[in-house]
């Protein structure tokens, strides 16, 4: 018996290396990016990202959806979602990706990256003698999963105090890991540095607003406390946080995501000389390294073995 | 019978702090800046850093010679030194803070900060998504002694390959260490970053220089290769460093310290676009930390046990 079919549908970027991976990593199962038909029945597997609006229903025999990303807010987008279980990319590859961004950025904060930047545009040799030390400084963790754990660790190596903040509770970190909204007021008043990888979820969007930049602490070795939000743009409100620059309830920010993406050419995040912009850019996902192991989950789910990184659907990640 | 007292003597920075945190360290001994008189008896340990010209002469019971910084190169600046060991500052704190700036360039390259800010100034959305993954980058050091070793380690926390030059042949290594001229063509043949944390000796001086850019590897997943210099600002020939950027054997640079310092106003460096200048601030040398390990390691000579860290005056560091 031939093999399902594995659908992918994708907006936003070409799908042609995606589709060249599935093939080689599945040369026994044909590889489509659109149903042959309303009621296809040889598609058993979708691989999305943000996918063309209805194409997942209507798909008698679909087992499974795998998301390309860590995030499946694009999924949930959707209206209506065929009952089969959604898995979340969860690949080292992507996880070394994210964490290398966050070090990066802390470091970049914490090391006064703006300001030597600044400095030397003006030719101006002055050493900043208020740097704390890495251990003097508490780098906070909004969504402690896969990716958390790994950022955090990388950042205890590196020196930084780490602290995290989790919607679900966690027990046997080696650090302190916050639950609820209690929890978050205990998270804000250690944290120097935010760093958000939240899932975008009704319970979190919208989340990095005035209503949390109140509760931060005021002052610490950096200054200001400085947020960093590697998750979606939907967790951010930008308006909010440009006023909690210019009144000093944020000392500085990195974005790499943005409630619109592209960023609007006519933002004011671009040319504020306290915001550090990427293009969505902090953990790509590699067709290469991510392939592989939805090839291998199909292989097991035919076997009959269950799904690993299945999302729960009630909570939305 | 009092202690013996210490000799404070630095240039280019106010001695207050050190002054301060010397006294609070050894209540029981005299802290001065200068020498009462030549032949001053009291005298028994120095604490320097681009001390007065001459002073450490002429003192009868000068027992050490402490540096102030990891480099000794400014003790041996003088024509004429006692014949009494001398003690380079080994403390963790300066160790991790290099460690963090060597971390914080490395990733700022890997990750393309330059372009993403030059980006940014035009308002410019662009992923460039031949970001390789730090697995595929090898970061060489150039310098492996405690330094060396601990920014290796961390580097490989993140992910990168490290390799290691140096000098002295040291074995146990958890990786590559090379040494000697042959070894340094098999070190330059695989890094794809160089870190230089030499000392400043008569055989390293000017080592960052033609001979060397020519023989590093010309292409490697991050462009041409990226030097970055945290060590000594005479370990580098920054006309070589300009005419090896402009011809494109150097992809990018991050100098920590200049051939003269403060850099001039009219340097070329300050401005060239792929060129990251901090005023020799990766690891400064913060009293708090260094003194109370000096204070003990004097001390401990007074009873007779021996000093740490002693410089080899023939290697010069």
């Amino acid at each position: 018996m031939a093999k399902g079919t594995i659908l992918l549908s994708v907006t936003g970027f070409d799908p042609a290396t995606w589709c060249a991976e599935l093939e080689k990593a599945a040369p026994d199962r044909k590889v489509v990016t659109e149903p042959a038909g309303a009621n296809d029945p040889d598609i058993e597997y979708a691989v999305v990202w943000k996918q063309r609006r209805g194409v997942l229903n209507g798909l008698p025999n679909l087992k499974a959806i795998f998301s390309i990303g860590a995030g499946v807010d694009h999924i949930f987008a959707e209206d209506e979602l065929p009952d089969v279980p959604i898995v979340r990319a969860i690949a080292d590859d992507l996880t070394e990706r994210m964490s290398e961004y966050v070090a990066w950025q802390v470091l970049d904060h914490h090391r006064k990256g703006p300001l030597y930047r600044e400095q030397q545009a003006r030719r101006l040799w002055h050493e900043d003698i208020m740097q704390p030390a890495a251990r003097d400084v508490t780098v906070g963790i909004l969504g402690y999963g896969t990716l958390g754990r790994d950022a955090g660790r990388k950042l205890r190596t590196l020196g930084f105090e780490v602290v995290g903040w989790s919607r679900r509770e966690k027990t046997g970190e080696k650090i302190d890991v916050f639950t609820g909204d209690n929890g978050l007021n205990q998270f804000l008043a250690v944290a120097d540095i935010v760093v958000c990888l939240l899932p975008l979820t009704p319970a979190t969007r919208g989340i990095l607003s005035a209503r949390l930049f109140d509760r931060m602490k005021r002052r610490g070795p950096l200054g200001a406390p400085i947020l960093i939000n590697a998750g979606r743009g939907g967790l951010q409100k930008e308006a909010d946080i440009i006023a909690a620059l210019e009144d000093g309830r944020l000392g500085a920010v990195s974005l790499d995501v943005f409630e619109t993406e592209p960023l609007p050419e006519d933002s004011r995040l671009w040319n504020h000389p306290r915001v550090t912009i990427t293009p969505h850019a902090a953990a790509t996902s590699m067709p290469h390294a991510l392939v592989p192991p939805m090839i291998e989950q199909m292989e097991a789910h035919d076997r009959g073995e269950p799904l690993r990184n299945v999302v729960d659907r009630e909570a939305g990640y």
